[in-house]
């Protein structure tokens, strides 16, 4: 059974556009490195209601579910809220996370207010993730791994979760890349990936300078039967190279 | 009524983190512009039953929905049968769709096949999308546009289906910059969005060389209330000013 992971992206300033996300390549390509599959991604809103209803929905269906944003210090950070209300239980401020950050603001010289202090309140059951960047804390509670926005933060704490994850066998990956377009190798390619089933037989179209090329990417976790689809692909690389360019 | 739009985008290298999506900030920038609120985006694999259920879901809840990608010619291209499958409709090759492809193939000295000839099946009903990269249109069946994944050609679909969306006024938008970390003005910045409830106070924490800053993004369709909101930011920023930094 290979664990699954799904993540919810948390932010108006992502659906207005005013920000590009960053962290969903980030976490997909550290996932594949471990053997998760990612199957789902959301972004939602600054809304409880639409949180709470992702979370629920997307933590019931994948091993693993991951969020990034709204855990700041400011009225619009709802997300320890919502999580909290998801799993039906309380939340309040946590020792822990209270004692981390008034240490770190004593050592810096600022001062514990009420608007940092709204980021130690923590579900009812949360664990801590560390935070070396900015000190205040992620957390996790069941199997959903809650994480800032601020791409720099979302990575560190992502660095010091993934050891703690039952990943799998990674994906073995070939690429094989066509100088022609995809209608020119479907037919052949159908016929690969039927001969193949244990091989995911992925076809991606890249347009350069107004000419399309293609990368046909081969995925398992069987190495010989990776290999001889690999040849396969190989081989068709070959023999469409003896005709006549066409895109 | 304020016009809302969901975006599904579809495609396993989005998720295994081969392909770096694009799109979501196009689209999200491009909707902002024209006044249709982005209320969700969903990232789903290339497998018909994830597809079916988020068109379905995403198009039973929004104004518009837009997908991205899998309208190719090779056999992991499945988008338009899955679309046909949500809506419960046949799919055909378009003699429209047809025409357009194989005059362009002739022009350009290609031959029509079977695998081009798969770009030309759409679900019963469907209307073309306009493609001047490479001709091979996308398609619109109810509320729901289906454009092609690669950035270039999705840009160029989106450009000419933004004419016929009914959008609305668009969000006034006030930005204020504010040198100090979120946590200095939490308490603050709460109270100007209690005080300001047609306008949407965001606060977007960002890290350079280890020190955080914040911009404060006020939005509102009513330019009075965003005006009183903006030179409240503005005011509570000189008022920051005075005191010493701190993050």
């Amino acid at each position: 059974m290979v664990a699954t992971a799904a993540f919810l992206v948390i932010g108006d300033e992502i659906l207005s556009g005013k920000t590009k996300d960053r962290n969903i390549g980030t976490l997909a390509d550290a996932l594949t490195m471990v053997g998760i599959d990612l199957t789902e991604v959301r972004v939602v809103a600054d809304r409880t209601d639409a949180i709470v209803s992702a979370v629920n929905a997307l933590r019931a269906a994948n091993s693993y579910v991951f969020t990034s944003g709204g855990i700041g210090p400011t009225h619009d950070d709802i997300t320890a809220d919502s999580i909290a209300e998801a799993f039906g239980v309380g939340i309040a401020v946590d020792p822990r996370a209270y004692k981390l950050l008034s240490d770190w603001y004593d050592a810096t010289g600022r001062n514990m207010n009420a608007a940092r202090e709204r980021m130690t309140r923590l579900p009812d059951g949360a664990e801590l993730i560390d935070n070396p960047v900015s000190i205040a804390p992620g957390f996790r509670i069941g199997n959903v791994f809650v994480m800032a926005g601020v791409p720099s933060i979302f990575s560190a704490m992502l660095e010091s979760v993934l050891p703690t994850l039952d990943g799998g066998e990674p994906l073995a990956v070939e690429i094989v890349p066509f100088s022609c377009g995809e209608g020119d190798l479907a037919g052949e390619l159908a016929d690969i990936a039927t001969a193949h089933p244990t091989v995911s037989v992925g076809s991606y179209p890249k347009m350069v300078d107004g000419a399309f090329t293609t990368e046909i990417v081969l995925r398992s976790r069987d190495r010989e039967a990776l290999d001889a689809a690999s040849a396969a692909a190989h081989k068709l690389r070959a023999s469409l190279a003896d005709k006549p360019p066409s895109a």
